[in-house]
């Protein structure tokens, strides 16, 4: 495991870093060799001495008048990001929303890999979705045991949120990825991650209306 | 147009507003008749202050010793947010996170109506999913015309983000959700809202990580 892991960095440098990755993607695509924290700021409007503090925290450097090499820059953040290694997941909550999730192959390239999925309705339980299984969720603990996972994407209706969290965490689930609107509280040691995809429309709705009316 | 929208809500306050909505339809599916914001703030974590406080912003108050009335409260709270009515938008890229995003059903009980779907895939130009037909991107002008959307979707590969945003403001959509890894600029005036799903996935793994190796 990378020693750099044992850094815990702050969540601003983590929101930052997947943008570098790709802007430094697209550079390799066109085959540039070499990248300055100059030519990253301006593409990314980020501060250039934030990008070289942000990716100091890498263990990596820029060379003065050269930069950064552009395939090592992207190898270093890929790994260092936890892209390039596959980490297994359960999806909770086979409706739309994680069958949608299940059908995302896109999220393969970024190290994930829904190995089951579950839910309570009994109408999806027993079908394969791209190859995975739909399960009872009473069916995690043997599941952890034969096909172990680390992390749980929870896309379950909001009422019964917690509680599936809570089954998930008993069973040994290590992270949870958070879909729905309610708040999940989980114990100490738990990872939680918040994708609040409702706050973000309510977001651009507000704006929006906000706009609207400036206009008139 | 509710004259509330003028008012430019802080950011974490449109986090939380959603959170509460989803915890008051829950206490209304059981039926439940009024709450405390004490009650909100013991299921939720969040200070029984900056609930009142949040709250105030909807023109929302509690009566003494009997709180707030649910079935007011979850109204006030799903139309100020607005997802009591409809918002069109255009999925930009129908690739797997796009078609997924086409496929989810869920978004529509959040107001959201995906009218029309674009690509430069000639494999999937011409199909219809969910009913949504997938364009040319070059129809996106005339379809602003016939059909028109004011938020775009965008789900395309990072090295087309920039451009393809610039294409749907050229068009005249008003607001950008960006599920791409790539930082997209727009002009004032425009909503933008990032969903950064890689973002978060780089958040569980990092911490994944160091959770392991504190536990050596």
């Amino acid at each position: 495991m990378n020693p750099l892991h044992n850094i815990i960095l702050p969540e601003p440098t983590l929101r930052r870093l997947p943008w570098y990755l790709a802007y430094v993607e697209i550079l390799r695509g066109k085959k540039v060799r070499h990248v300055s924290s100059t030519r990253i700021s301006r593409a990314l409007s980020v501060d250039a001495s934030q990008i070289a503090k942000d990716l100091s925290f890498l263990g990596v450097k820029g060379r003065t008048r050269i930069g950064y090499e552009v395939d090592a820059l992207a190898t270093a953040l890929s790994d260092f990001l936890g892209f390039s290694h596959s980490h297994k997941a359960y999806v909770i909550g086979a409706g739309s929303l994680g069958l949608a999730l299940i059908r995302d192959s896109g999220l393969s390239n970024y190290g994930l890999e829904i190995v089951a999925g579950f839910d309570v309705n009994h109408s999806i339980i027993g079908h394969r979705e791209e190859g995975v299984e739909i399960m009872h969720i009473d069916r995690i603990y043997e599941t952890m045991a034969t096909n172990p996972a680390e992390i749980a994407i929870l896309t379950v209706p909001a009422e019964v949120a917690q509680e599936s969290a809570d089954i998930a965490v008993g069973a040994g689930i290590k992270a949870i990825w958070n879909f729905t609107p309610y708040r999940v509280k989980v114990a100490e040691g738990v990872v939680m991650a918040n994708t609040s995809i409702y706050a973000h429309l309510a977001l651009i709705y507000t704006r929006l209306h906000t706009l609207g009316n400036d206009n008139l």
